[in-house]
């Protein structure tokens, strides 16, 4: 992989709200927005951080998201709630619903909160793991847009490098592989495991989507073609409050352990060693803290460009 | 598929009790501890059910199961709970969560309950779909014993069948495609989606073993060869009350053009049908309501023995 240029992420996230304040987000939530979108930048989920900025202001600008939106709660139930977020930015509206299931968590030891009237948040992991500092256990649902969402890292990315997707990716309309990127439109994305993650899909976005009244199946809007219709993106997270289920030290502990013997596994042949997911997550961040985060040329570009159009300072002063 | 003998519903249920009261578990629960395995039987669960009746009573036997124990419920939290199975029947432990985790939800909307000291429990989806009678939805976890657990069916009758395993199924210690049923224990069951569905198999270990006091990892007891060491099986579920997100039958008819979006999706070139998670079951449950549970000869031959060794009828009289 080549070195691209890095940039620190502070100055990643004083450009996304710049660019927010920009296109009309008043200062507080283009903030609060520029740090959720960066968080995605920092821990290597590069599809979903600043990547997905022009496409977002493009939206705005086109009147398909809403800069002011009133992001309301609604409950109905002691430990479950209902975060309407008017059309707002995703990554507010998601935000404001972990907040809520942290908060009816600690009440009650399990908090589930789902979204409508959303938008596309970012990475997931972003928000799973927000739980984590108050000792709970984040999980996260997300309705799968799986016939629209380009591919890690997206394929207009792939693209320009002039990368083919591995088999296994996506099938065409006659169900063969289908690999070159610039055909992405005529094919589908492929579930993990067969059947079974297309049963997986099928239930999360019953949970994500319609048990919230947010978009599902047929109703779920292509957000990457379509920049004006509202895309009522829904998206649900559970909290679970450890102490509500064993002393959080020990939990801790005892997840370590199993950790510890994972790692203790013997090799298979072709295999350097063992990774367990969140790891390189963790370890993606501390780097990145440490020496920015790499900007490829072609996102450089396209966010040069973002800057003169909205008459901010570029990314690299 | 040859057609085997088929039995009653009913007849089974009355076969599986009168087994486990011979075994020493008083009336009420070997009834209700009947019904429980039953249901695996009716729905086609068929490596859940009744299957499994020789060896959980080869483990009462050597005395590696409680048939009276003290089931509690140990609440922490509002919306949150641990059952202690005391190492009874699993599924008089889980059937006991599910009952916990129904209450709490109505309470609470939501509700989240773990198990500790259980046992195997068959067929998850019986669990999972006890909630909807409640205008509710559950999400039912468990403790992955990949490396233990026969594949479908049971690697036993594959081997009486003389049948191979399908590729992806197992791997050997050398990475290789483990086929040979007779080779079971040299190898290991693969997760869905590669990568992705190890992550899954450990979070949900995590969450049904490790958080309850349960066992995982290491801990976890290989229970088709071992009937003496309490196995501590953990699981996990959550239930979610329909009504504390949305008008319950205003859900379920979204639910329903969901799924007629979906049947009505174009077939891809060697598919007759699109096949939905569920569907399968419910039309399997009918048939076998109608015609009875069909039992292959080696089943059979295997319960006629245990009749024998506990000295009750026989399941065809």
């Amino acid at each position: 992989m080549p070195e691209h240029a890095r940039i620190a992420h502070k100055t990643l996230i004083e450009f996304i709200a710049a660019a927010y304040r920009a296109a009309g987000i008043p200062q507080a939530d283009a903030a609060k927005a520029a740090e959720l979108m960066a968080a995605s930048d920092i821990s290597g989920a590069d599809g979903h951080g600043v990547f997905r900025l022009p496409q977002y202001i493009r939206r705005i600008k086109a009147g398909g998201l809403n800069t002011r939106p009133e992001i309301t709660v609604i409950r109905q139930a002691r430990a479950a709630a209902i975060v309407d977020g008017d059309n707002g930015l995703g990554s507010l509206v998601v935000a404001r619903a972990v907040e809520e299931a942290i908060a009816l968590a600690a009440e009650n030891g399990v908090g589930w909160v789902g979204t409508r009237n959303g938008n596309h948040a970012g990475a997931a992991a972003v928000y799973a793991a927000m739980p984590v500092a108050h000792d709970m256990i984040g999980l996260y649902f997300a309705v799968g847009n799986a016939n629209h969402l380009p591919p890690w890292g997206g394929v207009d990315m792939l693209l320009q490098q002039g990368k083919t997707m591995p088999e296994g990716w996506m099938i065409d309309r006659q169900g063969q592989p289908l690999t070159d990127p610039s055909r992405a439109d005529d094919g589908f994305l492929l579930p993990i495991g067969g059947y079974k993650g297309a049963a997986l899909a099928l239930m999360f976005g019953l949970l994500a989507g319609t048990l919230n009244g947010a978009a599902n199946g047929a109703d779920v809007v292509d957000f990457n073609k379509d920049d004006t219709t509202p895309t009522n993106t829904g998206q649900a997270i559970c909290v679970l409050d450890i102490k509500a289920f064993a002393e959080p030290l020990a939990f801790k502990r005892q997840v370590d352990a199993v950790i510890r013997q994972l790692h203790g596994s013997a090799l298979l042949p072709g295999f350097d060693h063992i990774r367990l997911p969140g790891e390189d997550r963790h370890h993606r961040i501390a780097e990145r803290r440490a020496y920015g985060i790499p900007i490829p040329p072609e996102l450089r570009a396209a966010l040069d460009k973002l800057a003169t159009d909205l008459a901010i300072p570029p990314l690299f002063g």
